[in-house]
């Protein structure tokens, strides 16, 4: 496995990690400011939407956890793709939950830092 | 615009014009042969599967048309995304018609013989 290849599967690792913990601030880090996240039947929307949605959400204390398989991942220089199948259980303080499964397909981008980030992220879970 | 990017938005025309025209064999030559789409709740398929469903819909009368804005395209070598909005309106012989709109996000390729394809597909019409 290349070191982009490995550097990128820790990303989505701790993508997951900082997301189950509730650590937004981490997750921020986790993407480009241009990010632009792609769901079924809503227009698509950036960092500072996404900040604001997860924030809401904390507030309200509902806990998301996931669970990620990497189906594909390839690395074209500073330029990658990757497909997950992604199981997600939202849980709300009431103890409701909410599971939903599906596919993403994310670009990701290698910064001048050397660090990667995601870049673009389309998220099919019905 | 570069030759790449003039090339890819030939290659959406090209599609949406063979698409509309019922010409699938033409349609066949504008993705790779490990093409994968991506919709939401159903699992990713390949180059057989769209030509399997493309010529049931075929017999049964049913054609599509679809005008696509190109709202992102980003080029890097021989690996380019590109993400449109789409608006799809489905019409059978019995003069029904179905209108869909949304964002899709593609991933090209340039192959070897300097012709660009759609490699993946996400399309997250509602």
């Amino acid at each position: 496995m290349s070191t982009d290849e490995r550097a990128i599967r820790d990303l989505i690792d701790t993508w997951l990690t900082a997301s189950a913990a509730g650590d937004i601030a981490k997750v921020l880090t986790l993407m480009t400011d241009d990010v632009v996240f792609m769901t079924p039947g809503r227009e698509p929307f950036g960092k500072a939407a996404f900040e604001a949605s997860s924030r809401q959400m904390s507030e309200k204390g509902i806990r998301f956890e996931a669970k990620s398989q990497i189906v594909e991942l390839q690395v074209n220089g500073a330029f990658a793709f990757c497909r997950t199948r992604l199981e997600v259980t939202g849980q709300s303080p009431a103890g409701s939950a909410n599971r939903r499964t599906g596919y993403t397909m994310s670009i990701l981008q290698k910064g001048q830092d050397g660090s990667w980030r995601i870049a673009r992220d389309a998220n099919l879970l019905a």
